[in-house]
């Protein structure tokens, strides 16, 4: 995307991309007809049990002004709209932790003015909402999302890393309060006394961990060995809902004299309980607000506003990137622009309807790069149909092998053979359609009217889901994996070559990641600390735009430009959208489920969060030169294997996109051949 | 060793080959210097621990006739004296399940009896006693223990098994009673009003489900990647004892309004407090016991010494294995002599003296396998120091591999020097000598000193202990695993070869194999109803006797001979005893420690219990003839690999002992030559 900001252009470009195919945005997903259900089913799970997380924090954090009801509410709302008029259909719109701070760092502030209050915190809000549109529209006319990749992989991953650190403190603040009285109940109450307290905390602390470690195994079933594969991918997609489920269950074993209110569970009125109503009405209130903090709100606005256009774009782009093969071309400045106008619009709506949440709202159009991926996955994601499966490949494969070690001559023809079959196979396409989004929002919406049933689950099982968010978010994140490798042992370094890995694991000296890597988490640690300062907090969207100087004039006079580049990859590149074909289109919609399929393609998509590595298929390459096995024994596997991996190894080019459609990298093939060369 | 019946031969040889080594048995101890406080304090934290657990449960299930200060104080007195006149030394003696159920059993049976009753108990076990020691006697001098390798693997394993389960069982038992008030207890103290019972249900959950999960962890310590190769190394070692101590002082944390019988500790009287003497005068009483009983006690003394000398024999045979390369001749019948003598001996002293448990020895007398296993493991086993390290070793293995890249020439003389020279660096030697075994006594008769101590650990953290000890004795269960293939999806087989697997997975259909391990599970099952059966459950070792013919007559009816070999293989062979060189012992005692050796010993122990495969020298022997690394990639590891494995794999001549010493066999030769000729 090249950098342009003539005003109107970027999202010109946008509709014009999106509207030749809107058409078929929708018929391709009826179309796809009963199968559409599976991916919407995922998506809705995947990102209720988040909305309704971040609601019973706002819960806590705003002394109950806003609730999961709120944030259900307005999930739906919004994600109704955008699945409508959207512009990249894939983004799922859900709650993320940093606008949940936000609203906390806001609420006290409005507590802590006697002319605010807790009573006009909602109205003041308002006000924020508004100036966030304005400056989203700006952005958005600006073409601003042109510059997008100026936020590199090192600001995307400092920022997940941030995220899991909150999600990880959420769930220990929340466990920890599970021993105490809760704010806002009255403390004579039976489930109050010490012994009861307790005995809740260590009830919170078993339910907990229970989901926690339940949840992040079955993640892993589609390698499990028992059960039929489609109940491993049940498992492996439905999981984590299941484990909500489970433990929800658990949570009511012990009846008998244990009191109603122990464990604790999710705290939220009824939509329609007196009361719940009360901020329908905010719009009412907003011209209570002094003037001086409807100037003021300009402030929190523009740290919303950053926090948008940043993970927005970042998830969009993700959206797009090549590993996906998407055809339709991308839509980030148009897009852009609609979030600005669903803001408004949404309270609009909200106000003049008097039945819809407004002020909630704003939390929920933010969009989260781990949830982003996270609903991205495996049901959403098609086979593309080939001429035959990958267990006939595997076959085939192994006949050629066992033929190579008996027919010596035309071994590099049959290597290529191999690669070429393989790249055949692999690209994978995703359906791009808006019926699954648009199902998948009123589902959230029906959530609403499912209240009673939500305020079933423990509040601790909720504290296990935040840790489990953090966890899950952690692998691929190549941040997260520098500071583990700080942490390896040097005997044990090796290991990280075996396996997938990213490039500059072999071309950065230790000691430059280790100087990037502490640098980081100083930077981190910077970001983290800031938000633990009491409204100046606020403020902690700028130290991830600090980075954009930081990255481009401060880093490259310490780091060498070569290793800056590995370790600072990922430009993200989206995808030269390939031209758009109507009937090509109608072919993906057939849809191929291999239930082991859904292991590699969840193992590469976890892999794949920014980089690819094919390390299979360079083990291919390599395999008829060398005497390999004994390397694979575990007694051998050691340092023996490191000199070779890397001699070999190539990066980029070898991404199943540019490997599967475009020609090898010379480099490549040059290797192959020579190594060939000397067998043969 | 040949089956022989004549009186006291086997005793008299025996004594015969352990005498000539005697001296050397504790010079060679002596010698080793400090290097000796390693293994012994792990076996000594090792066999603690259990001691201990089994005395909190002989604790619960006798009314507190016997505790933990009885299972330690006799442990430590038939250790040493083990130490210094037993036979094999490197058998530890200990408590295990099966003995502490006979207990129970016993116990429960005197307790419905109003002319025996709790009271006379004590003395009605002594009579118990001396019965199993006349029949140990007898056995001993028959030579009964040649018979042993009657007993198969299907014994053995089903034996193995149903430990786990009691074990487990124990463990949930255990968790249970943590929710309700303990018998004997005061029901109006405040701990066990309904809401700190409940309390402290939920916290014993939480502490043994933790120690259950590090503990687990903890063993993998070897394998990590972070920390240095020493601490790692620790861990693994000690992590089960350092995880006792680390959850018991978690059990600490929530001061304050607790009150202090929550957790629950181990209750058991200091052995100095009043009271605790009480039994140490039994054989006063014994002659008060009807001699009804007198007789009947034959019944269980009989089935306790089944379970003696099923259980010792194999413990023997077991640390007698051609693996551990042992040089001293073993001595099976002396030591089941020695075992009666101890009962008795133990009996006269602790009534002569009226300062040693008399009655609780019986229940430490029992050797388990699993204890004889866990106990032997790396820091008893001595790495034969070779001219080269396994480091140098891997060196030398990449430069080699690496020119046969280049210089095609002599592959085969290649191929052949790496495997020698493996062989040569293999063979791990056990030192065997008394001082550690002694010192390990010595060492668990100081834990009743520290019996205030001991108390202060968390009854829940030894339920967490329970469970640790059934799952830690699964792997390398042929039953188990065989269980497991059962619920292994058919088409995820595959990977059960992809890894260390026993023979008959290759060589047995799966039908075969699922018939034979549903009648094994069957027969389990009944077993482990017996022993729920109130009085009648005593009879319990009965069913393993069984075995052994319906293993000789029945199952052949069934099962093809090749077949049932290849399931049942396993007549632990006893290595042909190296004629011992005392010049050659000397050089034994030098010890080379490489950290990462122990995780390749580890696994070697863990997975030969009972069956060594070499799969990583296979592994190098085929590599030179086919393209292997595609085989290595995630993708194509799958089907490819299985029948180039079955086509390969050997077993038994490739145990370490035969290959590192013996000459190739002939089939292992063939294959390796008849592939390179096609490489060549």
């Amino acid at each position: 995307m090249e950098e342009s900001f003539v005003p109107f252009r970027g999202i010109k470009n946008d509709l014009q991309g999106r509207l030749k195919c809107y058409k078929q945005d929708w018929t391709g997903g009826f179309r796809a007809g009963f199968r559409i259900l599976a991916p919407t089913t995922y998506i809705f799970f995947a990102s209720a049990i988040p909305v309704i997380s971040f609601g019973e924090q706002l819960e806590r954090d705003t002394d109950g002004v806003l609730t999961a009801v709120q944030t259900l509410a307005s999930t739906a709302l919004c994600g109704i709209i955008h699945s409508i008029i959207g512009g990249q259909p894939l983004l799922i719109l859900g709650v993320a932790e940093p606008t949940v701070i936000m609203y906390t760092f806001m609420f006290n502030f409005a507590k802590s003015r006697p002319d605010l209050g807790s009573e006009l915190f909602l109205a003041w809000t308002g006000w924020v909402c508004v100036w966030t549109a304005i400056l989203l529209f700006l952005l958005a006319i600006l073409g601003a999302c042109s510059i997008i990749n100026r936020f590199t992989r090192l600001a995307g991953e400092l920022f997940g890393l941030l995220i899991a650190m909150l999600f990880m403190q959420e769930a220990i603040k929340g466990l920890v309060h599970e021993f105490r009285i809760p704010e806002r109940e009255n403390p004579k109450l039976l489930e109050f006394q010490p012994s009861w307290r307790f005995a809740n905390g260590m009830f919170a602390l078993v339910l907990s961990f229970g989901l926690l470690l339940t949840a992040l195994r079955s993640r892993k079933a589609r390698s499990w060995r028992y059960g039929s594969g489609s109940l491993r991918g049940f498992i492996a997609d439905y999981g984590v809902p299941l484990m909500v489920l489970v433990w929800t269950a658990i949570s009511y074993i012990p009846a008998g004299n244990i009191p109603k209110g122990i464990p604790r569970r999710l705290f939220s009125p009824n939509p329609w309980s007196p009361g719940a109503y009360e901020n329908w009405t905010v719009m009412k209130d907003m011209l209570k607000v002094p003037v001086l903090y409807i100037i003021g709100a300009f402030i929190p606005a523009t740290m919303i506003a950053v926090l948008y256009y940043f993970d927005h774009s970042v998830a969009s782009q993700l959206a797009q990137q090549k590993e996906f093969s998407l055809r339709k071309p991308p839509s980030f400045h148009y897009d852009l622009l609609l979030l600005g106008f669903l803001l408004l619009r949404n309270r609009l709506v909200a106000t003049a309807r008097q039945c819809m949440h407004k002020n909630a709202s704003l939390g929920q159009v933010y969009e989260s790069m781990q949830e982003a991926y996270q609903q991205m996955q495996t049901p959403l994601i098609y086979q593309e149909p080939s001429s035959r499966g990958l267990k006939e490949l595997k076959e085939s494969t192994i006949q050629m092998a066992s033929n190579m070690g008996n027919i010596n001559a035309p071994v590099d023809e049959t290597v290529f053979d191999v690669e070429k079959e393989i790249d055949d196979l692999l690209p994978v396409e995703v359906k791009e359609q808006r019926l699954s989004n648009l199902l998948q929002a009123t589902l959230v919406g029906g959530c609403v009217a499912a209240m009673p049933l939500i305020k079933k689950i423990p509040s601790s099982v909720l504290w296990g889901y935040f840790a489990f968010m953090a966890i899950e978010s952690l692998p691929g994140n190549q941040f997260w994996e520098r500071i583990l490798l700080l942490f390896t042992a040097p005997s044990r370094r090796y290991k990280v070559l075996e396996e997938y890995h990213a490039t500059f694991v072999e071309t950065v000296p230790f000691k430059t990641i280790a100087v990037f890597t502490i640098f980081q988490t100083a930077y981190l640690v910077v970001c983290f600390g800031i938000t633990w300062i009491p409204i100046a907090g606020v403020l902690f969207p700028l130290m991830i735009m600090l980075l954009v100087p930081v990255r481009q004039y401060i880093l490259p006079k310490f780091f060498k430009g070569a290793h800056l580049q590995d370790l600072d990859a990922a430009e993200y590149e989206e995808s030269p959208a390939v031209p758009f074909n109507q009937l090509q289109e109608g072919e993906l919609v057939r849809t191929a489920s291999f239930a082991d399929d859904g292991e590699i393609l969840d193992g590469m998509i976890t892999r794949s969060r920014g980089e690819i590595r094919r390390m299979s298929s360079l083990k291919l390459t390599s395999s008829t030169a060398t005497p390999c096995k004994e390397f694979q024994s575990p007694r051998f596997s050691d340092k023996a294997y490191s000199p070779r991996v890397s001699q070999l190894s190539l990066r980029g080019d070898l991404s199943p996109a540019s490997v599967g459609r475009g020609p090898f990298s010379p480099r490549t093939n040059e290797v192959k051949l020579s190594n060939l060369g000397k067998t043969g």
